[in-house]
């Protein structure tokens, strides 16, 4: 298997997008890519997107991107694996350029979510739990979320200022990165005093809504040390993806997000790590039990010490082990098929000593995990600076 | 890059299968390919449906169908490339065995496209087009692919009886199979006196709307060669994959198919073979005009006189290179995201030498070329019986 590296990492303002299209929110991230890797060529092109078909009535990306950006011809395609389709996008560039059927493989994840009335959003998105046995039934996310959170809370006796102090630190996190949604300092009374949404998740416990794109560049550690220039060379160590029952129903146990463990599980294999080598985490918190949950999952905290975790400030910029410096899906947005590129693009910018105010000091060895559906699928990637 | 083999195929009736859902159709698919293989253990699922949203409601199809498999756990995939997702699904498996990030992985495609109403499916299957710049102008596939046929006929003086020749041949091919949605037997008159749908193209150019799933399992050549007992063992020797402008404005020669004849240029180049080389092909004859662009653009005949070829029968059962000996799209069916991997297990029956009474005699190398869209993107896999 061929060594694999990052060698640019490019992304649009996540936001309400009004004035762009999915095609041209891709093309400005993809972009930014390339001239970040100094190319303008690349032998393949992965895009991850949950639903184009319900939010915009469009399939067949691999053809239509490829195409925008002047590539026609170029092999192209899309994956797709909800929430996760942007870890999904990048797990099948990094096996492109580690069996040597592609050199250069440009990933990118895009959703254009807004252009769809609230309804339908909610609809498209609910299309990530299982139609039959949840969706039927009138359940949403953050419904299935609230029920984890309950479970938790249960078993753990996890608190909603625990939750909340997830939300803080996230925007805390996002009022240092330019790219975020949300610009907002909040506090753990603004986040408990928020409508509720779903018990116990209140408004600033949700993740929002978001238009956006994100794209990393993968090749060979050969090619990237002969690009890179003075930057240090990030390369890929670990890839992890696993499932677990798309239905909550059919769980073991509902405080473990059992996908999370056994990607995270597979990337540490692969890298020859263990969570103790971390530097910078970026995880997937759709909800704030998200957060804590993942960090659980991926071995950051025992079962049940998250939420303290996160409430004791271990998690923070400048904490044990910084998760989510991006500002996390809570506040720097989650435009579904884009998050796990966009965290990849973090960790890359942190490892490159290149994330500004919100830089985690130091670090050489980053983690994002990426989720789809309530846990149902999960992909764990693992980067760390060349020597 | 390692060896990549397949080990077992399997397929579902392919027709309306009104007391089926996709969760159910695929498995069924799948659990006949890991009987077919003598295994119950893989590494990896990839899925290739293009638009299970659209059609049905559910997305996050590797976490469902894992799950319904048994095999909530294992790593999962779904990829999109609209008719062309399960050859998708092919290289994605592919690149996972060679690139040795999985010993073992279960291919599969599969649509249920006929839960919808007739005005959905169809509007379903044109977010395949460009949604912009053809589907809001009212141009549906029939129509696509019948400027490309009007575009043929101007530049090469093909007929409508060459291309209702297709459409007989792959009829009669498709009575020897037991898997397909129609057993007919037509002759040129039938097709020239069906319905018109979009001059030139009659009914029965068109290939139907239909439900089905099919699986390979591929691994390394050497865990085939032990599972193998005296079954050939089909080598994946060459992958190509490519994309075209999505939209037909944009082309440059609405006469050929470049995406394909681009996947067809990096699989031969991969494989170390040229046309000359196959004795047995499948290709994406979603329209009659398709099947004889797809052998021009595949190289086995010359720009042009892919329509005298079939006429004259050179694409026969008996003929100088069988094409489509399954029945193809026209007479097997087009559960879409199924078709790729269907095409897959048709050469791999026809390698081993059990197709039974459609077999092409001798056949040691095929070929299988999937397409999405009206060209839009292509894959093209080449395999070959291990010496």
């Amino acid at each position: 298997m061929r060594e694999v590296a990052v060698v640019g990492v490019g992304m649009t303002e996540f936001g309400e997008l009004w004035s762009d299209s999915l095609r041209t929110i891709w093309a400005k991230a993809a972009v930014a890519a390339l001239a970040d890797a100094g190319i303008d060529q690349v032998d393949m092109i992965t895009v991850g997107c949950m639903s184009p078909g319900l939010f915009t009535g469009q399939e067949h990306l691999a053809s239509l991107l490829a195409d925008e950006l002047g590539m026609a011809g170029v092999p192209a395609a899309r994956v797709e694996s909800a929430c996760a389709s942007g870890g999904l996008a990048l797990r099948m560039g990094f096996a492109e350029v580690a069996a040597g059927l592609s050199d250069t493989v440009l990933v990118t994840g895009v959703e254009k979510m807004t252009d769809v009335d609230g309804a339908d959003a909610t609809y498209a998105l609910g299309t990530a739990a299982d139609q039959e046995w949840e969706g039927f039934h009138g359940i949403t996310f953050p419904g299935l979320y609230a029920m984890l959170a309950r479970a938790h809370m249960q078993r753990f006796g996890t608190t909603v200022e625990q939750l909340a102090a997830v939300a803080v630190k996230n925007h805390a996190n996002g009022l240092l990165n330019p790219h975020a949604q949300y610009h907002l300092k909040l506090t753990i009374d603004d986040v408990l005093n928020s409508t509720m949404v779903a018990d116990p998740l209140h408004l600033f416990d949700c993740s929002p809504v978001t238009d956006g794109a994100a794209a990393v560049v993968l090749t060979t550690v050969e090619n990237a040390k002969k690009l890179g220039g003075k930057r240090p060379v990030v390369k890929i160590t670990g890839s992890g993806l696993a499932t677990d029952t798309i239905t909550l129903a059919n769980r073991e146990d509902l405080t473990e997000l059992k996908a999370v463990r056994l990607a995270a599980e597979r990337a540490y294999a692969m890298a020859g790590r263990t969570p103790k080598d971390l530097h910078v985490v970026e995880v997937h918190d759709c909800f704030t039990i998200a957060e804590i949950m993942a960090t659980e999952a991926l071995g950051l905290f025992d079962p049940g010490s998250g939420a303290a975790a996160a409430a004791d400030g271990l998690t923070g910029l400048q904490g044990r082990i910084p998760v989510n410096t991006s500002g996390g899906l809570k506040s720097k947005g989650h435009p579904v098929g884009a998050t796990g590129v966009a965290q990849a693009a973090e960790i890359v910018t942190q490892l490159r000593g290149e994330a500004g105010q919100r830089q985690a000091e130091g670090a050489t060895v980053g983690l994002a995990q990426n989720m789809g559906g309530s846990g149902g699928s999960s992909t764990v990637h693992i980067m760390e600076v060349a020597k």
